[in-house]
């Protein structure tokens, strides 16, 4: 593993949906690569791979430090992103870029898919024999990366969700009925989850979560709805985009068709699954006031809504993932760790691409609770550190004034 | 007009959709009625008029002013809301239930519908020769209150979608590709042309505006597309959900069924529009990545989001109905009007219930492009101060680097 001193150019990229943190992992990786003394030119590739395919690369060495910090707080990514799979052509054509522009350290910001596109990328280069430092460093809001606690961009994520679903919550408090928000989340339910968090009193909503780890029965939702419709006379309800039935069949993909080239179905974007579910409720529950809502692309790219943690370790995995590198590790992905104990600590460690790699992670089954409507406890103070604080939220004591007969 | 000091309780009650800063006009009205002496007992109804009618009231004197200010600072009303118009035998009821306790002053927090309501109330009060004072509180997010220069509720509203576009400018920058977002209001598009607020760079989206006030027209709205499309690559539009044909047929209504007490088409908690306008383009343009969202009611309940001088004049409008309706003015409705010149100024002045009831205004033609599908500049200066200064983006300068041949 260990190998000589490595001198040459870096070359970074951004892949996959963009996080409100995502540049912070950008600005955290140059900032480091412009402190070391191997690393010459830093390259930043237009599009992912995209960009390195045809030659649409910047000079990142030449971004003052200001403008670095300005990105930095800026959601999406700044170098423009891609989702494609390279065939081993494209893997091919990569490398004669690399060779070409002596590219002896290459950086993929991403999550699962891009992850699999740096493994892929660093298999070919093995076998070409050509040789560099190849590192993928995560982030996802849907937080199912392998070996990783939690994933740079979900803390965020989740801040947004949990603040839609407080505000959301008072306002069918205000106006009360049944009210369906869809998150975002293919396979991971975390992200909806993280709805939970919005509950300060005993009353608030979201009364009911369906993730996409338990598999979504129409009728149990309804008795569900109609249990909580008849206590607190309106219902709050967080639905996973990617719901699926026992066969695993997505209740989505009944409606939508398109897929990507990593095979993926595209959920988001469109609120067929909340009309669906509202119909649902209106036709067999009788309930007159049903609203859907779907969260769609806001949940990634809402400028402002960032969680303090959430920005520190994006940073922070950009920068190890270029210490990493020329510290004569070849290869690699930089996973957050959860350190023990009460107080909120992680650190950083060096996992193999193909830990990360394609395969993603649900969320635990300690997480849910056994009926599979809600989340635990335990997933409480799992998600409450790397969220931060919510916005204060007051209520009246509320004091009946008696009536007078 | 003036009269003599009138002594007895305050009643004050929410209706309609909620907003972010609703809750600042109430407690600014709270606050104000405790100083004043002729003013006993403060009585808030909850869910409106449905509160009155049912005396299911609270003791607004008991509510401490640390919880008051912590509602305040909560989003969407916080007695609870209603959408209904009173009928004459309403009326009567009401009024029952006013002299029964000795309801002097009476406050109604809402909008044009609501206005309707005080209106009515006032109306009917009259023929009955019931002594009270009568104010209608004007909160929306719409921003179609006749009389005002804008109306409390919008600027946070606006704040919302314009920091969203913001956000979802640079998703559509890092994944190119056509992306239409369905904006809150009905009849009047000055939430959805907050959204040209959203712009700091002369390529930044959205690129396209389409308000309720001019017919939408399917052909020139895909020529419009195309043209952004085949200039920048990609294309961010905003869209209002009540836009409508040359008939006057909202898009809209063709989905979408239910109407409201106040004869309203609910229009918002679906992706229809959304879904149909991307579908269109998918289909006659033949670009591949197109995506749809609705914003939902996220944009107007959505907590910790709020615009500094929205919040300030929400409270204002609250303190002020109070204080006029001591100073012996029977009736009215606090209007905003903003003081010409460079400066942003506002004062507040009262206007007759019957001037801000029912009808509604719309955006003004010098605020409209000539080709219906952006806003002017003099909309930009008119809207920046009510919506506060936004969130920082940052950009590379990206200085290319030569391609090796």
């Amino acid at each position: 593993m260990a190998k000589q001193t490595l001198s040459g150019n870096m070359l970074i990229a951004q892949s996959g949906g963009p996080t409100a943190v995502i540049n912070q992992s950008l600005v955290g990786a140059v900032l480091e690569a412009k402190k070391q003394k191997q690393i010459k030119k830093i390259y930043g590739a237009l599009h992912g791979i995209k960009g390195i395919l045809e030659e649409d690369l910047i000079d990142l060495g030449r971004e003052g430090v200001r403008t670095l910090e300005d990105v930095a707080q800026t959601p999406s990514s700044a170098l423009g992103s891609v989702r494609k799979k390279p065939t081993p052509a494209d893997c091919a054509a990569i490398f004669e870029v690399l060779r070409k522009y002596d590219v002896r350290y290459f950086f993929y910001i991403g999550g699962n898919d891009s992850a699999e596109t740096t493994h892929i990328i660093n298999e070919e280069a093995r076998k070409a024999k050509y040789d560099f430092r190849c590192y993928h460093i995560c982030k996802t809001i849907d937080n199912d990366l392998r070996e990783n606690d939690h994933t740079p961009g979900f803390g965020s994520g989740a801040r947004f969700v949990a603040s839609a679903f407080m505000g959301d919550n008072l306002d069918n408090r205000a106006l009360p009925g049944v009210k369906i928000n869809v998150v975002m989340g293919r396979h991971a339910g975390f992200l909806t989850a993280a709805s939970a968090l919005a509950r300060v009193y005993p009353d608030d909503g979201p009364h009911l979560i369906y993730l996409p780890e338990r598999a979504f029965d129409m009728n149990r939702f309804l008795r569900d709805v109609k249990r909580v419709y008849s206590k607190h006379g309106r219902c709050v309800v967080a639905v996973s985009e990617g719901i699926a039935d026992k066969k695993g069949t997505p209740i989505a993909s009944l409606f939508i068709k398109e897929t990507d080239s990593h095979g993926n179905v595209q959920l988001s974007g469109s609120g067929a699954l909340g009309d669906l579910l509202a119909g649902e409720i209106r036709d067999k529950l009788g309930i007159a006031r049903v609203r859907a809502d779907t969260f769609g692309y806001l949940q990634r790219s809402f400028p402002g809504i960032v969680a303090p943690n959430d920005a520190k370790e994006a940073r922070e995995v950009g920068r190890q993932a270029v210490k990493a590198s020329v510290a004569k590790q070849a290869s690699g992905s930089i996973a957050i760790v959860r350190r023990p104990g009460k107080k909120y600590m992680v650190t950083y460690k060096r996992v193999p691409l193909k830990n990360v790699a394609k395969e993603t992670q649900h969320m635990p089954a300690k997480f849910i609770n056994k009926a599979g409507n809600d989340v635990t406890q335990a997933f409480i103070n799992y998600a409450a550190p790397i969220v931060g604080k919510l916005p204060k939220v007051g209520r009246l004591k509320g004091v009946r004034v008696k009536k007078i007969k």
